[in-house]
């Protein structure tokens, strides 16, 4: 039977072309600094990013998790927007790695509430935190794949310089939200104080996420990296994948984006099912299952039965996410079992 | 010019009878376990809540903060009441000595959304951290000293119960709770983990707050207490008025209690000024300035140079507390006062 | 039976002069900077330290731990003399609450070996961790009370100021340090960066320490303190016999110090016991069991059947600790005891 | 100019089977756990260890550090062999990570002094941290590439588990020591709680390594590499050429160690240039300069102008590591080139 796995796009495997790159890419001993592919990774990153640093890691949450770890203190206070990664998907380690405390910020869309960011900011009193920090996602994930304008992420570091607050973007899909605002990826990321974007998802590199910043912060995000365990000895097998990603895979994800619209159309036609269309956005479709008889987690089991692989949100919410692996006419397949699927159920 | 302190109960003064009682106090080291003052007073307090163990700690904050580490592992979730004293006031030391992440849970006058602190639990999943600890406070400072009855803690304790989760109960004024309530302290803090409550405030010792619970959580909070240097040579003159405290002290919070209903009827009534007097319930006024011409930070500093002290909550709100060294006739005194501070404003 | 007790001086109880100036103490709420005793004696303590800020702490323990905090970020690594109070008996706080490492320094009673410091203090590369803070303890109280001379301690100010080092000195005992030396206890305290010493122990105040520093120390520590729930109301109570303990009670520690020559000498004269005499400087004795037959267990609960009380270091060695409850009479009756009970053993 | 690279074994480069193996890896998302060529690698370092389970990580050091984190909670004291990478190499991580402190154990090449171990254990007192984890290193690397010995182990396992102490092995190059023994790996690692080693070094493998345990351990452990970020998605990339390092490279490690003594033999033999022979157990010659006019600084200079990299240890002592891309002629070929060097120094 075949198979059409909606469930993420951390999914995607390495391309043909990545593959080949691994195989032949030059090495060296990294933690020594002696790796010429990770090198022209780094370097090509900070191209893109408009960034004076760029550190390869293994993960997005390892690059969150520095990031927040090099701009704050123990007992500092955090602001996060109140649906984002770092909060809900990243085993606490906000608490265990920096010992920092949060406040989560209400949002539309990922799309932070500026008054209480303000209000949120403590005064200097020796009962209160000290707030260091502020961070973004863009896209964002929970959300359903919904993208920060360009004007919301100023209103945000406007605010934040105004107070001396660090931000951070986690732009584990940041070409995703590029592709969608018709901008240049740099015009995303160049006022924030660091920025991670990863390599893999979308883009399809096996392995590893970009953290770029400015010197001094990359200078103190290698030596965190070592300590946390991150520094890898030969990384240009991986990096070499991982320029064939941002060099030739950021392209393509406006397919994503269209199949994600066909998808969620579709889903929406479907009796019982309900899709927020201003939602979607970029590549992931929330899909919201509102017959009374229905829920999420007895949908998504049928479906699996028929090849269909989705993600349980809440009890009446799945996910699909729309990747390299899968095209428009599966896409149009994956409608019609839908379809099917639910009349039977 | 005479003085009317609101600003907290926190400033109370030892009565003469404590201060006779420390200049009496049998003392001995208590970190070696042999200051009988210290050992009354914590046998008193075990009585009182209804505990297998007590201990004596410096202060509330620190009562609270052991009993977190203690419940928790670094990068675990607490779910904390979304205006309790642990996550404004304490500094940011869940994070920064327990390591730990925090849930805001909404609540109605400190009485939590039950089935957001149900949703709030954690799967087990790989991503997430492990749901370990839920903290309520009753009275409820930032509310305005509202109380929790005692069905709104029996459902959380027995959802704690059925996820295996550990009740805090910051209870720092829990007698003024008991008073509004008409229960015996115990009622209220015998299904607790573990209890916090102040007796200074109040209850007018000068110093020091007790932290109790089972034998075992006693045990390992005495070796944090120790490492945070909560561990006091001859206590004992401390414990002296905490016993006094205990005996003496805490019938007289119905006084506050009366003094602040009158209080609030009195500000309520004056022209510019509104109380919700559904949240006055023990001995916090909460005062919101209606007139858009006028902000509680000038309102606190008009009402200074007359002697009257009150603390700004946000710009359009003052709170006063009611304590020991506030009477009826000073309460009567004091709204004339803040009667003629405004006509003139 | 008279009981003779040396198992430390922190068993010392408060003079009646101290409870007389408890009784009497002038109150306020220190949280708010308002109490007038306690704000007394931290300007007495910057006086007596030639520091510019003081502030009154509930432990010894306490005022170490905020120093280590305030001077180091986690992951540093810090130097400390090989027997100092900070490794040896403060619960693993420099871990759990600075999250840093250490390194422990070789010492010949307690003056380190600053060739050893030299080579420790790590070179910038990604895998070390940074030396920030050396500590040392002056007394130093498990090598036996011995004392650092000015010459070893400016050694180690000079060395640490020629690499951006911190020092910390740990002064539990910093007044018996001076009288020994004849030396003002400000010329040992003055050069270090922050310095901890307490108002109990020989100098018999029921409870408290002082940290002392620069003003900006001293600010970050005052946050710190509150946040390790240190910060206390009415602590006039206790400051005022901390003020007694500085004005009036250094000076006896002379006679401390000589009622422990006497001891030693006897014990000495006692054939199977033997006292290194050159480490009873101050007002501590060691006092080793050199007996086959004989441990150090076994001698201490014989003497206790005599009234006699003292601590077991190791299964050989016995700590005999001088103080104001023990006058020279109690100690040549405590020889007789000491020889009495050896003998039928 | 020919280049000879002793600096150490992490600079190894994957051989061509591996790049083969790596091009051709089937690979899934390892976070859902569906990469088929990371659980073949994983349950093959579960037969070579007799671990129950196992866990790819992305360095040996977050390995190291998953494993102090999973055997302790914060304040624990944790016994370390003096010269452990865990100590010296891992950029405080303990401390920041675990927030344990540590007491270095004295060694004779890596072998710890038993006794100092059973003396360091502390007792059960409110003053003291807990001691919960003993932690080896086999080969040593500080040492020289040391050996410890079956017996030496067990002796170290058996006073572990009699006083509820786990033992975690630092094994990163396990199989020299198996190699230098003559015994299987799984000797070494079986008694142990814990034990890391890694893919890469003398094994040839760009990036990796492998922490085994029981199933409780590796559960716990897959929570705390995903929140360190060392979650890896199609991470089958790299474990293909883990499992060729294990299957096929172990045997050769013997090559290593002999051209190390050949190396050894042959620079003891040059005038001025001093081996510990009996430390020459594996794949590490440690060279010490014994001419007063000569230092490592330098000579490591003189010698790179010839093409020959060492490293520094100390101002008198340079480190040479053996490894894969290091032939028995090059050795020759290196003798040739320090002894004409230092001639002319």
């Amino acid at each position: 039977m075949k198979s059409y796995d909606y469930r993420s796009d951390t999914i995607t495997k390495p391309t043909d072309k990545m593959r080949k790159a691994m195989y032949e890419a030059q090495v060296g001993d990294d933690v020594y600094g002696e790796d010429p592919t990770v090198k022209r990774l780094e370097e090509l990153s900070c191209k893109i990013s408009g960034k004076e640093a760029a550190m390869f890691v293994p993960s997005g949450t390892m690059g969150n998790q520095i990031a927040v770890k090099v701009h704050t203190s123990p007992a500092d206070e955090i602001l996060l927007e109140e649906n984002c990664h770092i909060h809900w998907y990243e085993g606490g380690g906000i608490g265990a790695i920096s010992g920092v405390v949060s406040k989560l910020i209400k949002s539309k869309n990922g799309i932070m509430d500026i008054d209480q960011i303000e209000r949120s900011i403590r005064a200097d009193d020796i009962h209160f935190p000290h707030t260091s920090l502020i961070c973004m996602e863009n896209t964002n994930n929970k959300c359903g794949g919904t993208v920060m304008d360009l004007n919301s992420m100023k209103e945000v570091y406007s605010l934040a310089k105004k107070n001396g607050i660090k931000v951070h973007l986690d732009g584990a899909r940041i070409f995703n939200a590029a592709a969608y605002l018709g901008v240049s990826p740099k015009m995303l990321m160049m006022e924030s104080d660091s920025v991670m974007f990863c390599l893999s998802k979308g883009l399809c590199a096996p392995v590893g996420s970009i953290l770029a910043g400015d010197e001094d912060f990359i200078k103190r995000a290698r030596k965190i990296r070592k300590m946390l365990g991150g520094g890898m000895r030969q990384a240009g097998i991986l990096a070499a994948a991982g320029i064939i990603a941002l060099e030739e895979m950021t392209e393509r994800l406006r397919e994503d984006h269209e199949n994600a619209r066909i998808l969620a159309q579709g889903l929406d036609r479907i009796k019982g099912l309900k899709v927020e269309m201003d939602t979607v956005q970029t590549n992931i479709v929330m899909c919201d299952v509102i017959r009374d008889d229905l829920d999420s987690y007895r949908l998504r089991e049928e479906l699996e039965k028929s090849g269909v692989y989705s993600t349980v949100i809440t009890d009446k919410r799945l996910r699909f996410v729309l990747h390299y692996h899968i095209s428009k006419s599966d896409v149009t397949e994956t409608i019609e079992i839908v379809k099917k699927t639910t009349v039977n159920l």
